[in-house]
């Protein structure tokens, strides 16, 4: 494996597994002089902490980032910065009777068939605590881009089929499960203690929506920005669909109503969700990732052991039931890293002025 | 712009703009003593012509292909592979009129504001034509796969709405839609045809399924193999959505439902697409991606010219109503370019037995 | 082999072997709005171009290049450069009886070990004509410094051993060996006229100033502009060892006299050759590349064949007794590509002011 | 600054400030399954550690390395290795007369060129304790060339001036300096302390042998190994000279000399120095690094300071009079990184029999 590195020019290299010492990101390519301190990057990290309602794990993850280089008398340097977040708290006892099982949905089937190891304890790699080192490294990013007017905000579209039916920015940060509509966060709420009571599991959809970005962001034809946020979103474990702007709904569509006219004052509509050609229009930026339900349920499910023999499995552990909300911030993690590496790619040949 | 090369061992760089001289692609990485010839890579350009019938072009691509290097009786050598593709009939008059003007749904506004130029000639890089360089590319990664037993089939789900009811591998070769239902072939057709004389396009979706492809391939974290198949995809102009699997129908499935039960004999279900944690898990591959309307309508639409001034625009030249069915195929180059570089990625890292 | 890219953001892909069809280059990450003509790239090729005197093989390159992408009304648009230099008066008829033959100095046996196939035809890829795509995109390189000021001047310092005792700049153009002795270039074409004759190959030493460069381009820690340097002149074939500045006279020097001192106007000296902790200081930079004697020799040599068995070989065909000067542009292009990668990269990271 | 990481495959990125809270390096990209420990990693640390002796710097580094991430049980998972040594002992203090200075023969004009921005405790990331970090995730490329019958070894060649007489692999671990000739090693140490004594400093070159490296790797034209290898050295902060085989001699030689005649035993003498055309040939590679003396000496010496006013400055704190020996296994490390990408990358391409 050698995919562990994200970004052109930004450059982010995680590490790090569910109960080893340690999670952290090494950001090469940070520009200098940029403010940073722990705090910016814990601010994050704690938007995706495990909350203490029933829809999220009751794992007690205290994530303390800690910078080990890259950042001097508050400020970045220039040189790579590395961050830290020591485990704590990882009761790999539980995970012992799942030694030789491969859990439903999970990747121990996979990552066993590819390097003929693994490490069973909480998912090692493929755990969903992977993403905390995305969080803590796109909290960098995130700084990078406000210093250009850029701004990146994620929230809950759908949880098990409800949908929004209104939108306040203002909602979003006022419900648990960070909805732009406060009525349907109630209704999925709901669904999820019930879901969860059954030892079950959902999924859900995020949006991503980014203000500020200026045109001409991305570098056709393979690394347009929007292939680059579909591979960025897509790299999250549990997100199984990407869209951009009208997404599949673009599909049914006639050109007529699909492309957006433009006037003096800038384009009337945004079907294309901010993109065109691989670049930024100027335009909001709406990009949306499907999210599988969480794979971990304690109802019990078929499977086989390493050997092969047919085994009954019940994933017991502390599991959300959803991994909404706590990908949202994960999510926004991705586009920021993206945005970033495509904003210093655009510097390299923008003239000075 | 620097985003012109895709892959990290099979390293494709494509090359050319629509009315220049040539379009082209330079493989590096293609292993030695691999059979090739012009024709296997014309084959699956013949197979992304515009055909005759009225949702196709009527510009008359002649894509005859030349190996400039790479190949030496009949083998690669290990040498870069470089692809020619000369550009005939390419009538570049008719587009004088669109010279300061930004047709709306197209590159042109973004290409401006990013490079401060842009040739204006048949939508220069931005053109669907560029993607010609993707199909000879995607001939040579189709080769290689077909030595491991790997094949990759795309199709036509859906066109202007319409879907299909039934799925036969025989049927997608025998109309021009590459679709598997004939009769949904049928009346995408009539619909095509209707929505054409309209001056209007349509959009629809494609699928590509993978069979024969060994468990084990994909790079955790980032370049996962469902990460980098959507980036691949949605690296296409007109693809503004992509899911794997169940897709954006898992999330508003149950855990205990999406998870596929592994038995003795492999896995029950496939709503992973194939694809687990990131790694193929050995099941078919399933990947759809969204496919707009195409841009260039024959219908009036308001734009601004480089001025800001509004103008009106009708997109006059000879243009598809669908990208369907000349997509498919490059759909399916991408996603073999995918694996090939991904088969290779495990190769270096597997044991020699 | 994967390893025909060269740059990170100003990025270079060349193919060809020596008597394919052609030989050529990408170029994808040069800024738009670049003035360039064929002309420009052919006058850097001519200079590569064999002489008609007794030190130079007496094959008639013409090395015509073409542009196929990239370049739109005489100025590059950001896609992809692509360039195209045919082979033509290739004689393979002359290599069939080394077809089965590894020869002495040359990369016949170690590619049929890496590869298990060869190209013997003149050399295949690792013919010295490979250079001639080096050069071509090194004119493009060219061009963007020039826009920045800088310049990228390479001589000959050596041949056989025959050293120079004086240093002009004018006398550079003023002899075929680019020599700024005008009385060490007489002796040194003395010497190779008398090696020639007897069947015998000398090699020699070429150094590259950079002028008007400024300071602060380098990436430490590994993409240290030394280090690229260095890995840049070293992957051309005929080069064994790579000095910058004071190179390795600096192991031998004191610290208080190798330190070279600042002061108010400047550096005082220059044993750090421009570059310090692998970035520029704004001094000329200083390099110096040693190549080894061409390898093919009419003199006869014991060798081995495909099966092992020894066999005596004698290189005819048509070859320079030295590399020198034909070397010369090729390092230079090599130093500009260099250069070019690292201002796109420094300009991605410098503050709009 | 986005240059911190190493290799295609075997991925080194690298961080850390000599005067920060840590060091660290992260490995993407090692194979499954390689037994590693601390043990493994501490054991090249030490032989990089300041030794008692005069020669060497009096700062005392207890260089204990951390793994965070990537081995399980014993055995690497195929995940990233995380790496961290924490910096102790770092005496800032000993900087803060520097704080507006630059240090001649330093790199604090040169990063306070490029990134406006500089931290001058103890040199910052430009220190030569970076190297630490190489040193750790070279062990780890040790252990996987090992199991490939792959062994690195460095040597000293030359201390100021003084060069060797005799070779003897034995010798080597027997004398501080790491000299095979005991007899120059003491000479060496000699005109160490007499120079030490004096307040000034000395260069040197080292050599690195590589013994049981198969034919084969190497990625023409630009990754050759050799270039990789020559790229990687002059990475090192000291180095301004590298050289391959018979190196800067050979453009001194007559092609029939230098050309290695081959037998039915192999080649029959090795002035290639294991390389040709980028390829290794199976025999031993050896290649030699010219060292710059160190830039710290407490002579007085002229510079500026930071508004450009005349300055002087005598460097205090604990600095070595060479970077031989402490500079051998940094070198070796470097070597070990490049051949263990080139192994991974030659495994993807070649032919499971």
């Amino acid at each position: 494996m050698s995919g562990n590195t994200f970004g052109v020019l930004f450059r982010v290299t995680t590490f790090g597994e569910s109960h080893g010492k340690a999670l952290g990101a090494v950001i090469d390519g940070c520009p200098p002089n940029l403010g940073l301190g722990e705090a910016d990057i814990q601010a994050e990290l704690d938007r995706r902490k495990p909350g203490g309602h029933n829809a999220s794990t009751s794992r007690k993850e205290e994530d303390r980032v800690e910078i080990l280089s890259g950042v001097f008398q508050g400020k970045t340097t220039g040189t790579p910065i590395a961050l830290v977040i020591a485990n704590r708290d990882a009761q790999s006892a539980a995970y012992e009777d799942m030694r030789d099982v491969f859990r439903p949905g999970h990747g121990d089937y996979t990552y066993f068939n590819k390097d003929g190891i693994r490490d069973h304890r909480g998912g090692g790699r493929a755990s969903v605590r992977e993403t905390a080192a995305r969080v803590a490294a796109g909290a960098v990013a995130r700084k990078l881009l406000a210093c250009e007017g850029i701004e990146v905000v994620g929230y809950t579209l759908e949880v098990g089929g409800i949908g929004i039916n209104s939108w306040s920015r203002d909602a979003i940060g006022a419900n648990r499960l960070l909805c732009p509509d406060p009525a349907a966060a109630k209704r999925m709420e709901q669904k999820l203690e019930e879901v969860r009571s059954e030892g079950d599991s959902l999924g859900g959809i995020v949006e991503v929506r980014v203000t500020g970005c200026p045109a001409g962001l991305g570098e056709p034809v393979f690394d347009k920005i929007d292939a680059d946020l579909a591979g960025a979103l897509m790299s999250i474990g549990t997100v199984k669909g990407v869209e951009i702007g009208a997404g599949f709904e673009a599909a049914r569509m006639r050109g007529s109503r699909c492309n957006d006219p433009i006037g003096p004052g800038g384009f009337e509509t945004n079907h294309a969700g901010g993109v065109l050609a691989g670049i930024t229009t100027g335009q909001d930026i709406l990009i949306r990732a499907a999210c599988k339900p969480i794979a971990s349920i304690a109802m019990e499910q078929e499977t086989i052991d390493a050997r092969g023999n047919p085994a009954k499995i019940s994933v017991r552990g502390r599991h959300d039931a959803c991994v909404i909300p706590r990908i949202v911030p994960v999510c926004e993690a991705m586009v920021c890293l993206v945005l970033a590496d495509h904003l210093l790619r655009q510097n390299a040949i923008r003239k000075k002025a």
